[in-house]
C-alpha cells in the first residue's frame, strides 16, 4: 500500500491534503488572471481549497489566498474546524445566519478595496449574481465582477498531487474487485430486474470500502441499453440480452468509474461486431492518452475506430471526462464545442475515464470504460477488470 | 393499495400523470404572470412537465402549453419517447447536437415574435444567461428577459395530485417498514462504523422497493450527532452514544424523508431532557400542519417548544420542507428570510416533513422527522415508525 495513504488510513484525523499550498496557488493564480478576489459557488472547489464538505454555502478568496467562508449554521462548527487545521490565519469562517452572503461580500469588497471580483459564472446561478449586484450597489462599490468563467480552482484540480493519486489508485483496484465479483457471480443474470441488480451492484461496491456510489448506478438491458444514460427499472434480464453495466465509487472523497456490457448468453454476430469494435475504440483512446495531446486528440482516436467500423452516428457522447472530486470533471474528452475555450494538453496527474460506446436504437447499447492516470510518459490503467463478454461463436 | 397505485405498478408502461394538464396549466400561470415563454432549466421541472428523466438539457414552455425539449445525443431517444406519449402537439424535441439551445432559442423568439421571455433564475447560471443575452442580441432580438424568479413549475408542483399522493404515501409506508427493521434489528449498534450502518441502512431502503436513497444517508453518532449534515465516517459506535439514523428513498419518482435518534444504552439525564423537548417540538409542528397556515407558523410552532425549554439556539435549521419529485422543494418551513418574498399558506395536497431538531456542540444532536400530508381540513402523517427511544431511567 501506498505510504501516502497509510498515513490517511492510520490517521484520518490528520489530512493530508496540502489546503495551504493550494490556497496560495488558487491566489497566485487568481492574481495574474487580473483578479483581485474570486468568489466561490462551488462546493467541490471548497472542499478541495479548505477541506470543508458541505451542501450549501460559499468562499471569497482572495489573492493573499485568505479564504472566507460563508456557511449557514448547520456548517459553522464544520468551518470553524476548517479554520483550526488549516489555519487561522488563511481560512476564516463567516456565519450567514447573521448577515447574508450578498451583504457580506459587499460590504467587505468596499471595506477593503477590492477592485475586480471573479464569479464562478458556471455554477453561480442568475439569481444569486442579481443579490450581488444589489448588494455592491446598495454599498456604492466601483469595483468590476469578472463573469467571464476563469476556471482557476478547476484548473488546479486537474493535475492530482501523489495523496489524490494514491487515493485514485486504491479506488481503482477497489472497483475493480467490485466488478470482478460482479462479472464472476453473474449479478446481471436473466430474470432480475434491472433495480435488483443496480442493488447488488451497490451493496458490493460499499462492501469494498467505498463510502457510497459516485453516482446513480446504471443498469441498462436488451432495447433499453442503447440509451448511455438509462436508469435501472423494474425490466426484468432476458436469455440473450446485452446490459450495460457502469458504476462508480467515492474513496477518500475521490471519484472512480467503471463499465462493463455482458452479454447472457451468446451475442448475435452484428452485436459481437459492435462489441468489438467498442473494444478497439477503447484500446485507442487509452493508447492515445500521454503527456502533450490534447482531450481531443483521445477522443478522435477512440471515434476513428467507431467511424470506421460504421458505427460513427451511434458514438453520441464524449471519449471520456476527468476523475477526482467530482465523478466528472476537467478535462472533457470530447469532441471540441464551438462555446468552449480550447482545453490544455494533457499532463502527468491527470486522470480521466476511457469510455467509447455504441448505441443502435431498439436493439443494443454496448460501453466499455476504465480509468487512467497520465504518467510523465504515458498512461497507467488503474482498473483492472475482464471484459465479461462471451468468448466468441 | 390504493387504485391509481395499482396501475402504476401494473401497467408500468402507461404513465398515469397528467402531462397535459400540466403543460397548459403551466402555460396559462405564464400569461398570468406577464410573460409569453419560459425558459426551463430546472430538470425536475422539466420532468414534472413532460415525463422526460436527464441529467442535462432545457425547455421552452409557451403560453399554449407547448414544450420544446432540448436535449443532447444522449437524450434524443428519451425526448422523442415524451413527445410520443404526451402528444406531438404538446411535446417538440429539439436537439442540441445540430444548434446549441442559445442560438436555437434566440432564432425562435426572433422567429415567432416571442416578446418577453421568463429565466428560472434560481437555477440558470450566469453564465448560460451570458450566452443566451449574446445569442438573443446576435439575432438583433427586441424582448425582455424576466430575471426575478416567478416560480411557475415550482408552485404547481407544491400541491399534488391523487396520483402523486398515492406514490408518497406508499414510499411513507415503506419507508416506516424498512426504518422499523432498521430500529428493532439494531443495526446501529456498538462496534460498528457509522459507514456500515449508512451502508446497512441503504440496502435495507432498496429491499423494500425504492429505486435509490433520495440523499445520501446520515448517521452521525457521539459528539458528530452536533452537526445536523454530517457524511457518515469510520468512526465507530460506543455504548451510551447518540446516533441519528437520516435517510429516505425514491419510489416512482418520489422522494420521502425520515429521521430517528436512537441511544445504545441509556441516556444521560440532560440528553433525555433534550430528546424529549424534540419529540414535543415535532409534535406541535405537526400538530400545526393544516390548510390556511403558513409555514413560518408551523416552523414556529416548533420552535416555540425548544426555546421553551431552554433549546432555542441549539436549533439552527428549519422545521420542514416539501417532498415530491425533489427531496427538498417547496414550502420551506422555516422562518422568513429578508430575501425572500411571502409563502403562501399550505394547501391540501401539500407534502412536507416536520423535523425539528437540538444540537449542543460537544456533546449530542437529536433530530426526528416524519412525513405529513396537508389534507381538507388538518394532516395525515404518512410515516409511522417507533421512536426507538430507551425508556426514561
Amino acid at each position: 500500500m501506498h505510504a501516502t495513504l497509510c498515513a490517511v488510513r492510520d490517521h484520518p484525523h490528520v489530512n493530508p491534503f496540502d489546503f495551504r499550498g493550494r490556497l496560495q496557488r488558487a491566489g497566485a493564480a487568481l492574481l495574474v488572471a487580473g483578479a483581485d478576489a474570486l468568489l466561490i459557488s462551488h462546493l467541490p472547489n471548497l472542499r478541495y481549497l479548505s477541506g470543508l464538505e458541505a451542501t450549501a454555502g460559499s468562499g471569497l478568496l482572495t489573492g493573499d489566498g485568505r479564504l472566507f467562508l460563508l456557511v449557514d449554521p448547520r456548517y459553522e462548527a464544520a468551518a470553524a474546524a476548517r479554520a483550526e487545521e488549516v489555519g487561522p490565519d488563511l481560512v476564516h469562517p463567516v456565519a450567514t445566519a447573521d448577515v447574508s452572503a450578498s451583504t457580506w461580500l459587499a460590504s467587505r469588497c468596499a471595506s477593503d478595496g477590492i477592485g475586480r471580483v471573479a464569479l464562478e459564472s458556471r455554477v453561480l446561478t442568475l439569481h444569486a449574481a442579481r443579490l450581488i449586484e444589489q448588494a455592491l450597489a446598495a454599498v456604492g462599490w466601483s469595483g468590476a465582477l469578472i463573469d467571464q468563467p476563469l476556471d482557476i480552482v478547476e484548473h488546479a484540480r486537474r493535475v492530482k498531487d501523489a495523496v489524490e493519486l494514491a487515493l485514485l489508485r486504491e479506488g481503482g483496484a477497489r472497483l475493480s474487485e467490485a466488478a470482478r465479483g460482479i462479472l464472476a457471480d453473474g449479478v446481471a443474470r436473466v430474470g432480475r430486474t434491472e433495480l435488483e441488480v443496480a442493488a447488488d451492484i451497490d451493496a458490493r461496491v460499499r462492501a469494498v470500502g467505498f463510502s457510497r456510489a459516485a453516482f446513480d448506478t446504471i443498469v441498462a438491458s436488451g432495447p433499453r441499453s442503447a440509451f448511455p444514460h438509462a436508469r435501472p427499472t423494474d425490466r426484468r434480464l432476458e436469455a440473450g440480452e446485452v446490459v450495460v453495466l457502469d458504476f462508480g465509487g467515492v474513496y477518500g472523497g475521490y471519484c472512480v468509474d467503471l463499465t462493463r456490457t455482458v452479454c447472457l448468453g451468446l451475442p448475435s454476430a452484428e452485436v459481437d461486431r459492435q462489441y468489438h469494435a467498442v473494444r478497439l475504440a477503447q484500446q485507442a483512446g487509452i493508447a492515445a492518452v500521454r503527456p502533450g495531446t490534447t482531450p481531443a486528440d483521445v477522443d478522435r482516436a477512440a471515434r476513428q475506430v467507431l467511424e470506421a467500423a460504421g458505427l460513427g452516428e451511434t458514438f453520441g457522447h464524449g471519449t471520456g471526462h476527468g476523475l477526482g472530486l467530482e465523478v466528472h470533471e476537467a478535462p472533457r474528452l470530447a469532441r471540441p464545442r464551438p462555446e468552449d475555450a480550447a482545453q490544455p494538453p494533457l499532463e502527468a496527474g491527470v486522470v480521466c475515464t476511457i469510455e467509447p460506446g455504441a448505441y443502435v436504437t431498439g436493439r443494443a447499447g454496448i460501453r466499455i470504460e476504465d480509468d487512467v492516470v497520465v504518467t510523465a510518459y504515458g498512461h497507467e490503467q488503474i482498473t483492472d477488470v475482464p471484459l465479461g463478454w462471451p468468448t466468441a461463436h
